[in-house]
């Protein structure tokens, strides 16, 4: 085995055998933001084998506080986060299959997302998302480790199918609203400490170690120096996701348009993918100050928002939380 | 201000005046191995004005495990931590003073280092750098940031000249003997989590918010899922740091050699620096097979053993824990 895994072999639960079974093993994570650049690193440096990472978003300078693989030239270049992540990714661990796909996570892909995955991790920053996970991973039987960070504080709990609750049941209603790091703020540390809980549980989950997997819900707030922990319990007889599996969030239909909570940001899911090529043509006609990369294009709009054209179709309007306004410009622009 | 920073200063107890405070601080940081690392980044993405990073050592492929800010490249290039961490942190934040010392730290030279610096943080892994930081931070009256990992448990605090215990009266005796990284190896979100805690902990004194700090060492088993805190009581009235101010660990002499706890390695302390082309050409000479690099040569001998010459004087014989063999080796090839 490499010299460069020696001092994680050194460490007696893992050993030579825990090593081989972490680097045959397929990890998804989900989101590529503060969350998930942790997660990434981590499973990377680790060797876990095959390591599958999904955002929908670009790099920009308020990201870089904290979202611990990019830099200023990736911010400059407009890069979409996955993208980013994956170059770095590849200069730390040559030897790891990574595969970066620029996307949103929805119930329509999300199963064929997971598709050989060992585990699903949470990098997302919403409920509605990790709802989506927790369903897909109790219907399939794959384990789902969830994060969280806002603020001063972070939580981390790992959920296994036909072994413990599940995150809807356990959690039940997550009333985060006005709550997000877009409207009071987070400091890098809780989000490092809440994603490093999500990954030890994943190299325990990994190596093999079942019985040293931790049967809670760890909440922490830096600041304020506080820490607990709330054991598992019984699932709730009547959840519709682990005991009456009926997987809500595989059920529903997809919008067309939802806000980037907090972000001063409308999306709109499009109707397939996009020449960006054609469009440049057509947004330099219409005479805005277009930046363009093999990924995305992004215009400057003459009342001061940005529209930024996927290649995959979505759509996203900057500079506004109006959902009539961006529809307007929307259709002024993009047209439906 | 900056929207790079704009996530840090929505969150309340930092605001705007905390952001300033922290862009007009200067923050020391020993050790560029695995804490130092986790360290660095969270300072330069912060915003830290000025950060001092030393180290002695040079990149190796075992340290990516763990080591953030490296890669394969930086290992091929056996570059010196300090050096291969500057590099990327200049790219993740181009408007910090970033200073890089390729040096061991000592009695003789500690003072020098933490000239102008408000603040102190441990990535070093052993007792001895610790306890001479300690003592010269009471002495200069400065925080001192202590941090700790190994297999999978970590540990923190911060001491306070005039207000806490010190490390030296708190921890007493820090009996790690065979208990090092290098015998029981360390996974890496135990380094993650141990150095976010002292870096959280650095942004609060940094900020200005001193009754957030955290008045307790906080230790973990992330394997054994535990968490403890031990609250600091009085100082002990015979410490010969804070209570006696006798500074112990600054009145002792440098010695010429010393081991490396575990890394089959010995360390010369040397006598000045050596002319590494000059050098270059006696170990050719020699018919040793020689990489250089403009801050060290790494000399490959017959008996298996590795000669790395540092530009600053030191040598390294790698490859033998064996004081005598070691000697030997560096009187035949160096010359006392």
């Amino acid at each position: 085995m490499q010299e460069r895994y020696s001092r994680q072999m050194l460490f007696e639960p893992i050993g030579e055998e825990g090593q081989r079974r972490i680097m045959n093993s397929a990890v998804l994570i989900v989101g590529m933001g503060a969350l998930g650049t942790v997660l990434a690193n981590h499973m990377v440096r680790a060797g876990v084998g095959r390591v599958r990472i999904v955002d929908r978003d670009f790099v920009e300078m308020s990201n870089l506080q904290r979202q611990l693989l990019y830099d200023e030239e990736d911010a400059k270049n407009v890069y979409p986060k996955v993208v980013a992540a994956e170059i770095k990714l590849r200069k730390i661990n040559s030897s790891i299959a990574i595969e970066a796909i620029v996307s949103d996570v929805t119930g329509a892909n999300i199963e064929a997302l997971m598709e050989g995955m060992d585990l699903v991790l949470d990098g997302t920053d919403n409920f509605r998302t990790r709802f989506l996970l927790n369903d897909a991973c109790f219907r399939s039987g794959i384990p789902f480790i969830y994060g969280g960070a806002v603020g001063s504080r972070g939580m981390s709990a790992v959920f296994v199918p036909g072994v413990t609750p599940c995150l809807r049941c356990f959690i039940q209603s997550a009333d985060t609203a006005g709550e997000t790091c877009d409207m009071i703020g987070v400091i890098a540390p809780v989000v490092d400490i809440a994603a490093s809980y999500e990954a030890v549980e994943a190299l325990k989950l990994l190596a093999g170690d079942n019985s040293s997997r931790k049967n809670s819900l760890v909440t922490f707030d830096l600041w304020q120096n506080r820490y607990y922990e709330m054991k598992f319990g019984e699932p709730d007889r009547n959840c519709p996701c682990c005991q009456l599996q009926l997987y809500p969030a595989l059920q529903g239909h997809e919008e067309d348009m939802l806000t980037m909570c907090g972000r001063d940001s409308v999306q709109f899911a499009g109707n397939g993918p996009l020449d960006l090529s054609l469009w440049q043509g057509r947004l330099d006609g219409a005479l805005l100050k277009v930046k363009a990369n093999p990924y995305l294009l992004r215009a400057e709009m003459p009342g001061g928002e940005r529209l930024v054209l996927f290649a995959d179709g979505r759509v996203l309007v900057q500079g506004t939380d109006d959902f009539s306004r961006a529809r307007t410009l929307y259709d002024r622009y993009v047209g439906t």
